[in-house]
């Protein structure tokens, strides 16, 4: 076991090489961490192992004693179960799984006795539509939250090894009781897959001509509700729950807007407020979410300025910017294929607008006011 | 007026030059056909013409007589207005619109008494969400639908302009019924976006930590739900039936599945089949989509590079590239919240992938493979 202050895990049993054991597994390879490999599918596990991922797991167990950690990569229902066995194996000094539930594998590991001292639950947020350990790739959680859910008894060394493990995957840990995680991932996971479901459900009956001027925004709303039902089910019926208040949120404000929809074309025009509102929340929500997918992120400000679509012409413009000390959060640039010019939105603090499109003029860029 | 077998109009006035208005125009003058353009708002007109798009209209009209078609791209409760004070003017000798809505135009010009014979109501499917002249592009329109809605009166000839005015821009004519066509884009477009605000209003109140969660299929679920409140709430009264029919129908299928969900969180089993079938009907429905249209600008490929995210690193970043000579075509930049770097993707032309990649790894630059 390692003492250091970075506690990186120095063996690891990965149980379970789907897509997201089998990416622990590469992570854990790259820092030279020591990787058994173990799953029901013998086939699978060897897969994993013929892509680099560690060596199987013989029936015996870890050479040497038990590993530093083991990781129960296995779907929600079931990880209790996977956590009794390797527990009975003694197969490492502590234990996490990944699945996108808390709350039900920690129920079942309590009623089957399983020690919860040596137990973290966790959940990397890889964002990941595919599957399988042929998908699985080393840099899957890097720069992504990987959620930790300590228990009472937890000693601090078994927090550190998951919290390390975790680290060492690239992924940002984030401790959260396992109940409010179950809410945080049925508002931004489970049920915007439900929501996506019954849009597409409405195209399965649609005229051929309607589906052929469908544009990017409804391939967006509807592209998760194309993948793995039989997964979506398992983790639907783990977190029925906070999953099911969420929708009946969604689907109360879409039968709202109907109303008011019907009332706008039976002629009252006082029903324009309410989808006019729903509409505004929506911004509102989407303007929360961090970064840069689905609209401007939170916080920054806008400056337009024309530059010629030539090699270079970029560069002068982050070397002013850069020059003025300005950090450049987020850029996108209009091309107008057939024009000599682009128009390039650089995305700032809102406090050094002024700055920037100073700077830019004075450096000779037309700035758009 | 031209009369060859591709009829494509000689001279076109554009009224209303923000984003399809401009794109439309851009399109036309790549072919060199002339086009005027007119603005309530004198600086958008003029913002266009600096563009490329064409000369501004003088108040007596096209020079030398009236233009083969005139462009309505305004807002659907404008269409009627325009179109009348249009055809007073004699501004050309037919008219098309762009509006998202068709019905609503066709009964305002009825009312209006404006000749529909000279008028073939239509609506490019451009599927971008920027608005206003900057964001516009020639190519906006190109192998996507373009519904035209011919009218008992129209000669032709004026079928044959407007048809070509639509191929002109590279779009696909599809000829449907007003009503029909209102039907259609409630389905794909209208409908969609309230679906996607629904869910994005359930953000508004998120604590972060649940948004720092989100992946990129909440962000896809709710992109669409960022852009412009006011033209949205102008096509959902504009098209209030069509659309609220299908919110309807969504709204129940949630309804249900949050009832199904509270079932399986108080134990009944049986109630999973309701989840699934829905869940079933969404695969279908994706599955019903044709080919991908949108996406990742056609025919640039992606170049990864890992950033420091601090001032000038951009620059330094698009220095190597301008140095090597390459022309950055987009670019977006992901931010991991907490980590100190981000992920920059650039695009270029497949073929310079290759010179790109090697030429940022010799200034030092980690690009990922």
């Amino acid at each position: 076991m390692t003492g250091t202050a970075q506690t990186v895990p120095a063996s690891v049993v990965v149980v379970g090489t789907g897509l997201i054991g089998t990416s622990v597994a590469l992570a854990l390879r790259e820092l030279r961490v020591s990787v058994w490999l173990a799953d029901r599918d013998p086939a699978a596990a060897r897969l994993a192992a013929d892509l680099g991922a560690g060596l199987l797991l013989a029936d015996d167990g870890v050479p040497g004693g038990p590993a530093d950690v083991a990781v129960l990569a296995v779907p929600p229902a079931a990880v209790a179960g996977e956590l009794h066995a390797a527990q009975a194996r003694r197969l490492a000094r502590c234990y996490t799984d990944v699945a996108s539930v808390k709350e039900l594998p920690l129920a079942g590991a309590r009623a089957l006795g399983c020690d919860l001292t040596s137990y973290v639950p966790g959940h990397p947020l890889s964002g990941r539509e595919r599957s399988g350990p042929a998908a699985a790739k080393a840099d899957l959680f890097v720069g992504r939250p990987w959620v930790l859910c300590p228990q009472p008894g937890n000693d601090e060394q078994t927090i550190l090894l998951v919290t390390g493990l975790a680290e060492a995957c690239g992924a940002v840990p984030i401790s959260a009781d396992a109940a409010e995680h179950d809410q945080w991932v049925a508002l931004v996971s489970h049920a915007p897959h439900v929501v996506a479901a019954a849009m597409a459900a409405r195209l399965e009956q649609a005229p051929p001509n309607a589906l052929a001027l469908a544009g990017q925004g409804l391939r967006d709303v509807t592209r998760i509700a194309a993948s793995g039902a039989s997964m979506w089910l398992q983790i639907l019926t783990a977190n029925a729950g906070p999953a099911g208040a969420v929708l009946r949120a969604v689907a109360a404000d879409l039968a709202e807007a109907a109303d008011a929809l019907d009332c706008l074309a039976a002629g009252d025009e006082g029903a324009v407020k309410q989808v006019a509102d729903l509409l505004e929340r929506g911004i509102g929500g989407v303007g929360r979410l961090p970064g840069k997918h689905g609209g401007p992120p939170r916080g920054f400000a806008p400056v337009q300025v024309v530059i010629p679509d030539q090699p270079g012409e970029l560069a002068r413009l982050f070397q002013a910017a850069g020059a003025a000390g300005i950090n450049i959060e987020d850029i996108t640039i209009e091309h107008s294929p057939g024009l000599p010019v682009g128009v390039a939105e650089l995305r700032v603090r809102p406090e050094e607008v002024a700055r920037l499109s100073e700077a830019l003029e004075a450096s000779g860029w037309p700035v758009r006011r």
